[in-house]
């Protein structure tokens, strides 16, 4: 890797720019057809390889009261600059139909059966096996 | 990838535990002789890869004023599960001579060459090339 930094130039500008954790959370969240599903609420990260293995979306509730939290894999969400927010190729009722939890009965992170039927209901790569 | 995940039995429990976002900030980061070094300030994700670039430890200051805010590479932080903080191979005068910032001068997160320059000074491979 050492030779690769000396034999290529350095661009100046990288063309993945970074985003601050603090600045995802309360990121809107929207699909392709325009409609408004959430917001980001936190990110879920492997403490390991420091990758984020989820994005949890919020929705619904008022004032944190009733809202419901989607796991959502990070390659599954594109970030759209004129929106402002990230799209998810997602209708509301697939939506709907995804793994989820409230307030009250946070999924066990660690256990790979959940994370599993996570990835394969949004047919990514467990975050594991990247 | 497909042929690993047939081969070999999912354990239950993962070796690579899940953080929530909102739970690094605030984590406290000492170094291998104990002393206190600062806090973690918050996290700078790639935006297309989903990785955390760097850790902001934030030291110094009274109630955000005169602050100082270093970018860690992810890789040279280790979790303490008996401290209960992020522990790093750093002597305090290593730190305080590592690239810093203030709450008056955020760097250009996507100038290569500032990225360069933190990696280089811990040691660790650029981010956008692991």
């Amino acid at each position: 890797m050492t030779d690769l930094s000396t034999a290529t130039t350095t661009p100046t500008t990288s063309g993945n720019p970074l985003i601050a954790g603090a600045r995802v959370a309360g990121t809107d969240v929207y699909n392709t057809a325009g409609d408004h599903l959430g917001e980001i609420y936190d990110v879920m990260l492997d403490k390991q390889t420091g990758k984020v293995a989820y994005a949890i979306m919020s929705f619904g509730g008022f004032l944190g009261l009733g809202e419901k939290y989607h796991p959502i894999p990070w390659s599954v969400l594109d970030y759209d600059t004129n929106r402002g927010g990230y799209v998810v190729p997602l209708t509301k009722d697939k939506l709907e139909a995804a793994p989820m939890y409230d307030s009250e009965g946070e999924p066990d992170w660690d256990d790979r059966a959940y994370g599993k039927r996570v990835h394969d209901y949004y047919g990514t790569m467990p975050y594991w096996m990247m």
